[in-house]
């Protein structure tokens, strides 16, 4: 059967696509906002959420990360989803002045709209822009959205690709109350094919950090990122956020685990899960 | 005679108030944009600018990072604002429903605006809120902003203090196109008294984070805080923008630069500068 997949934004959003890479069959759930996305799986409404996580040309995104700390839920999966922004209008629109859209994508094609004399206009949503030019028969406007969002609204896609770096991509977790249980294919040799991540604090000592990654680099586990967030108790001091390679049923990862765990003042395993392709 | 300085947001922006602080003699340069701020001194219309870096509860401005890896200025000065929201009205104001600020300071106050009824309608700066509201007349609307924005528009305080956690306080850096002069008062003994900041990025190797910031951890050079951005360049590669104690003019900072130069494959000094007291 078909899981449920909550998500944030309108229908067509990037999330959206990000779901349909991960889950080909699908029940989708629109959500307005991240907290609602997280909410609908912990009161048990879907089985599965589709959250961002970090973009590669705008870094984190904050709250997911705040979200993170807070949520029972394990990360299972990961997706990876190019961002290719079009240009998106009603089949009659005439004499375009303006620009809808979320304001990091508004951001992200600022050269195009400059040199296209478009007035950007800031909305919450990159798909609900393109819904609400459609749904109030704006004709002097556009929206900045995906080519899913003109399909889905029946619009025209006056030009494709539009963002100014090509090398957009945003990185999706995919989270469940429930912990994955492991197929035999799904069993990890020599943790290569597998990424975890974790959260923990540290001892306001020098060195502490140091003393932390140590137990990685001697075990040669790979860190594929490490992120930093304010604790929101003490000013200043952090959660550090670490995705690295290996999966919890390796050796050198337990071990590591083991070695850091005295060294912390808090520490959370948010999951082990498949590297996603990265094309 | 008084230095000419840029920060970003209205008179009375919680931005105006650290440059105060620092600079008690001033000629005050509001602009509207970070990037209006960097350019201001950047084309020597100011001798400082005063940015803001981290907030205790909302964690890193990315934008500042961003501007700070292609300024070619210095950071001479480092300064810890505590951000205390007041609710602001007209002093004929009724009816009350409304309240416009920055989206940042409506979630800090979210708590308090739900237990009060009040609707949050965002707006771009906290003190502009202030501004609009007293310009237009508005007497059933109240901003969120500092009780200096109240003063310098001659509005009502209804309340002080109304942000949800009262650990709220923002660090700005000054920066400067010229290199501070060390006077004689001004010399780091110890380094006790200094930070420093720099950027790197490191070789796609595992183990090249830890390997620097181990050159720190061998000279006993405390950490104060490590953040991440992405290169844009590259999909999940990243720029380490580091604090840590200690003055460029310390052997044992010295040193360390040293040795990490070559593990890295970029690296820049943004500059040493007393520490801020925090209170």
């Amino acid at each position: 059967m078909a899981p449920k997949v909550a998500f944030q934004g309108e229908r067509g959003a990037y999330g959206e696509m990000a779901t349909l890479q991960y889950f080909p069959d699908v029940k989708l759930l629109p959500l307005k906002s991240f907290q609602d996305v997280f909410d609908a799986a912990e009161n048990g409404k879907v089985e599965y959420i589709v959250v961002p996580l970090e973009n590669s040309i705008e870094g984190s995104i904050n709250e997911i990360y705040d979200l993170l700390l807070q949520t029972k839920m394990n990360v299972v999966g990961e997706i990876y989803q190019r961002v290719r922004h079009c240009l998106i209008a009603n089949r009659d629109a005439k004499m375009i002045r303006y620009v809808y859209s979320h304001p990091q994508a508004l951001a992200q094609c600022r050269a195009y709209l400059q040199n296209k004399g478009l007035k950007p206009m800031p909305t919450y949503d990159t798909a609900g822009a393109a819904k609400m030019i459609k749904e109030n028969k704006m004709a002097d406007s556009t929206a900045i959205a995906s080519k899913r969002a003109a399909e889905l609204y029946d619009m025209e896609i006056l030009d494709e690709g539009i963002e100014d770096r090509k090398n957009n991509y945003t990185r999706f977790f995919v989270l469940s109350p429930k912990k994955k249980k492991s197929g035999k294919s799904d069993l990890p040799d020599s943790g290569h094919h597998h990424k975890t991540s974790i959260i923990f604090s540290v001892r306001h000592v020098p060195g502490a950090l140091f003393g932390i990654l140590g137990e990685f680099a001697i075990r040669k586990i790979n860190l594929t990122k490490i992120e930093s967030r304010p604790t929101k108790e003490t000013p200043w001091e952090y959660n550090f956020y670490v995705d690295f390679e290996g999966h919890l049923q390796n050796k050198a990862v337990c071990e590591a685990l083991l070695s850091i765990k005295p060294k912390t003042s808090y520490i959370k395993i948010l999951g082990s899960y498949k590297k996603a392709e990265f094309h």
